[in-house]
This record gives C-alpha cells, structure tokens and sequence, in this order.
C-alpha cells in the first residue's frame, strides 16, 4: 500500500513515488502545514491549485480542537477538512514539548496542560497512536521527544526515550492504510545520531523521518549530522526531515538525501506580509511597492503573480485586508512547490548535483532560517 | 453606451439588462460590495463564481487609502483589483457623514478629518467626481448628503443641497464612458421625496439611485417612500436603492420597481459567523453544530456548501482561522445573488407578485435588518 519507487537518483539526491491510500506522492516533496486542520487563509481549491500534494496537520492541536474523536466521527481528516490527497500528522510530540505549559515527562509518557484551556492531558505513545487513527492520515508519526540540541546528556535520554516510544507505537498501531514512520533524534551529536539512525532503520518502518534538527542548531551541525546519518538510512524507504523548508535548506537537503519536507514559513510569512522573490524575500509592506506594477514574482505561475501587482497587494496590508495574506500564501507556497518540481526534473536528468550552486544563488536572498516555534509540525 | 433594456415586467417589478462598459448587468441585480477594492477575505475569483456581475466599491476610503491618483496610475479601480466585470463607486457622502470625525459642512462641499490618521480634506461635488473619474467605475454617483429621517427640516435642507450638487456634478462630469446616476433624498417626508424625485428625473440621468433610506426610519417608513416615489421615477432608467440588502428588503424592492441593490450585509455577517439558511440565520459558533455533517444549506450551489459541513465551519470559527470568514462569505453572496437569478425568472415568467409571500415567508428567519453603519455604500 505504501510502496516507494525511487525514479532517478543523483549521487544522493533521490526523486521518486511514494504511493499512498490517497494517491501517489511525487519526491522531493514540499508539504504545506495545515494546523488546525486548514493551510491558513486558504482553501483546498487553492491549495490544490499550488500543486500541493501531501498536507500536514498537528495532532496536538487537533486533539485539544476539535477533538479526535469529532473528527472520526465526520469521516476523518481527509473528509472534514475536503483534503482529497495524501495527508500527514505529526505524533503531537514537538507540540506537546514547545507549546504545552507545565508538562511532567517520565517513561510512560507526558502530563500537561493544554495552552487554550489550561485543562490537564496525557500523551503515551499509544495515545498518539490512537488519536492518529482516528485522525486518519496517510503517514503517520511515533510520539517522540526533541531534546535541546545543546543539551548532549539530555539528548541521549530523549533519543533512548524516543526509541522505547517507537516500538511501542509500533505495537500500538491497528490500521493498516497507515504508514506509521520511525523518528530519529540525537541532537547535534555525531554518535548518538549514528545509533539513532541505526535503531530507527531496523524497526522496518515504511518510512523514515529526521526529528530535532532546524531547533536551534546551526545550520553547519544540521548538514553534519544529516551527513552522518546518511549512510545508515534506508535506500528503499522515503526520508522526511522535519519542520525545515527554508528554500535554502531544502535544496540542501535534497542534495543530502531527503524526499520529504514540510514546514510553516511560507504561510506565515505570508501572513507577516513578507514574499519570496527572485530578488529576495520582499516585505510588501514597504512603501516602495506602492505604485510598483510588477507581480511579486514576473517568473511565477501562480494565481496572485498571474494576476495581481505589487501596488494592490500592498494596499491590501495597509488597508488590514485579510485577502493579502490568501495572496501571499498562494505565491509563497507555489514558490517552494515550483522549487521541487524543478528540483524533480533537474534530478531526472541528471543535472541536480551540477545545478546546486546556481540554485542555492537563485534562492540567497530568501535563505535567511527561522527556528521551529509553536505551529511548527 | 449605458443601455438599459427591459424585458419583462410583473405590475412595478422589472427584469432587464444594463450594458456597460465592462459587460452587461442583468437586473435585478444585487451588488457585493468591496469597499477597500476588495470584497472582504475573498479572491475576485471567488466573487466571480458566486456570480456576482455588480461590484461597489467606497470613494471615501479609496481616496484616503491608496488614494484615487495611485488607482488611476495602476490603471483604475478595474485593473487594480482585478475585477473584470462592472463596478460602481459611490460619491463618498454618506461615509463622509456617518465616518469621518469633525465635518463642517457648507454649500459649496464637506471639510472633514479622516477616521485614519485625522488629517483634514474636503469634498465637494467637483472633488468627488474627479475621485471617481480617477477609480474609473462604470457607474458614479454624485455628492449627496444624506440626512437623519426624523428630522424633518434638515430632510428638506438636505435634500435641496444634493439637488444643488447633482447638477454641479452633472458639469463636472468629463468622461463619457461613465454613468453618472442622480441620487434622490428627502427622508421619509413623502412631499420632499416626491419633489426629489421629480428633480432628479429631470436630470434626465442614465440611472437613478434611491438615498437615505435603511438609515434608522421602520421598514414600514421605507416601504411608503418607494411607493410616493415610484410614480415619479422614469421607466426607461435602472433604479438603484443603495445599501439596502437583507433577502426580505430585496424582494421588497424588485416589487416596488427598484432595479440594484448592494450592501455589507452578506459578508460582514460571514465574518460574525452567521449564515442565511432555510431554517432561519445561523449562528455557527453554536455548539450545536459542532458534529452537523450538512452544509449550512443543502439546496445551495456555492462552493462552501457544495463541499464544507457546518461542523467544520464551527470549528475553523472555534479556531479562530480566517477561513471561515472566506467561506461563509462565499455561502452569504451566493444566497443574495441566487434568490436575484430565482427573481428575474419569475419575473420573466410571470409569477414574480403571486410568488412573493412564499418567498418572504422563506427567508423570514434571515429578515432581520441592520442599519447602515459605516463601510456601508
């Protein structure tokens, strides 16, 4: 049900199909980050029409609202929210440790108070397990816990806590159009990622994902340790590095191996009124874009760039229009998602290694990171 | 170039088609409205397919924000926002006396400061028709003041000063490719409406538009004055009663002869989660629609209802996500602007009047009105 073709490869750069109960994932794949269960400002006519293919939604938040078993109860997540392709949930696990107020970890798992209400829950891995079956997503995620990477002894209880949770989740699981992926942790250190990466890959998950990275780190430790994990990872299985989609870091990591991305930066910049651009991240706010009649974006096939000046969507922001932020997210989205389509097809003919420099240079000026915070997947 | 053809008619209602310079209308019609050169959280996409032909768009706020001369540099109103399809701008009289702070008025225009920033301009007729020549809308409208309905002196005043400025409007006007509407007041005196009325028909206008009413006066104050008026108004011209729009006040106004309506009401109500449905106005925050898996409307043909349960609405309204705004306005417009296409067809059939109390009977759990307040065209 979840077979995973790999079409062309490019020293480590992989493109390829991963089928799903939803339909097939083409990879590299960016996947937009649909919080609450809608990709913020949109709807999934627009986000269909960036060329979106798998969404992510947060099992955290979904669980505290509406509730899992609402969502069950109105056909899954596919169904409540009209996402008809491939969806995928996080364990609930990053969530629970960033967002949470006064939450107690010990072995079983993880006590806290909810950031809405202050009510109390409980997260086991079991839990997590459950409230994704009834959420009912595509891929699926083990709870896990991310440790601070410059926390090297906390690390390894959180990486050895993580693995414990990962055979559990796996005996936890009862539905089987549900690919229930492993997550490796171990912070920024070399061993413990190794040993991570090992366990992970022997637990036979139908996929693979990278947890802990782009949380504080810098950006030279993320590509070592995605360096060092790389040859103790799975070729047949699709790899998911977590949170991390800044242009930059995804040329980077498909080049490093990774099939799979997602992350919340091109809705809310959008949101903060900020663009990619060919020339650079615009804020378009800025009172030089008034009069400005160019798109965003003169190479972007997007409904905003095919239709839309700069000049209008600046007064958009200036005059609180909520319609900038649909606008901005609809570019910045097909931006990135244009950005692995072409990655796709420069790794189907052969030319992606060769092509890094110039598209890491094309992209400079959109590269700056923003750490994972609380929406983050 | 401002033809206005009737093809039906039942007693006073009519069904007709206005040609403009930017497509045909077909009357009755019932216009968004876009204030800010947006209808509010929706996509010109999204307007275009709830088959909205007629868009309004507010002087007031335009001229202050981007301002009229940046419009017309990006190419006017049209271009700026992308809509395709015929647009109409009001004069700015009625924000500048129910918005702006500290207005002075004299014969000859309005000194007032901006509810924005409180910097001091000033309007005359002059002024408002070289704003609007500046958008570029199809139809115009000219300086009107619009007075409170109970008092019955400053009616007369008032009414006598906005025949004063439609005539100086009138020569003001230099572009032929819009149509510059009279607009009558009078409150609900029926011997000012009357006399206005018949002045404004003189004009010998290509439209006449109906002001000062929904400001505060009974329905029942509303209804006589159309009635005093209708005698007086000339056949062959499209007939505009502005901001007025709740389904009841519609119906009420094909049958009284009134041509185009346009109104907030639709989508400030979405963004207030409520919905005009069968059973009455909805409130989707309700926790009664928590698990509901039917549209808000199953007889509707938009978007949202064609595809979202009022559960998911509810909860992207509990979540505090955007979305909802956008998707209940799309449900909101299409109601109006399909019960307008039901109308032209029972007037073009003949069974308009007969059908009007099963109508006002359907949508008497949506008849609640709002007066006008300030985005109000």
């Amino acid at each position: 049900m979840f077979e995973f073709q790999i079409t062309s490869k490019n020293n480590r750069a992989r493109a390829g199909i991963f089928a799903t109960p939803h339909g097939e994932i083409q990879t590299p794949v960016f996947a937009p980050v649909g919080t609450q269960a809608t990709v913020k400002t949109l709807t999934p006519a627009q986000v269909e029409a960036v060329g979106a293919t798998l969404v992510l939604a947060n099992t955290y938040h979904l669980y505290l609202r509406p509730g899992d078993d609402l969502v069950r109860d109105l056909g899954g997540l596919h169904r409540f929210m009209q996402w008809p392709r491939p969806m995928l949930t996080d364990s609930g696990g990053f969530q629970v440790f960033s967002l949470a107020q006064t939450r107690k970890i010990d072995d079983e798992g993880v006590t806290f108070k909810s950031h809405i209400d202050g009510s109390t829950h409980r997260f086991t891995p079991e839990k997590s397990i459950a409230i994704q079956e009834n959420l009912g997503a595509d891929i699926i995620m083990p709870f896990d816990e991310c440790s601070d990477p410059n926390d090297g002894a906390y690390s390894k209880l959180a990486m050895e806590r993580t693995h414990r949770w990962a055979e559990r989740s796996l005996r936890a699981q009862t539905r089987p159009d549900q690919a229930l992926f492993g997550i490796i942790q171990g912070g920024v250190q070399a061993d413990l990622r190794v040993e991570s990466a090992k366990f992970i890959a022997g637990l036979g998950t139908p996929g693979i994902a990278i947890g802990g990275l782009s949380v504080g780190e810098t950006k030279a430790e993320m590509q070592a340790m995605l360096d060092v994990m790389h040859p103790h990872l799975p070729e047949a299985q699709p790899r998911y590095l977590m949170g991390v989609c800044t242009p930059e870091d995804l040329i980077d990591g498909v080049m490093r191996g990774i099939d799979i991305f997602d992350c919340v930066l091109p809705t809310r910049l959008a949101r903060h009124h900020s663009a990619f651009a060919p020339e650079g991240r615009l804020n378009l706010m800025n009172a030089a874009f008034a009069r400005d009649e160019r798109p965003i974006d003169s190479t972007c096939d997007c409904y905003t760039c095919m239709t839309f000046t700069r000049g209008y969507i600046r007064h958009l922001i200036v005059a609180k229009e909520l319609l900038s932020g649909t606008l901005i997210s609809i570019h910045n989205l097909r931006a990135l998602i244009r950005l692995m389509e072409s990655i796709r097809g420069y790794i189907a003919n052969g030319s992606f290694e060769s092509r890094v420099p110039q598209l890491l240079n094309q992209w400079r000026g959109n590269a700056e990171r923003e750490n994972q915070t609380m929406d983050h997947g």
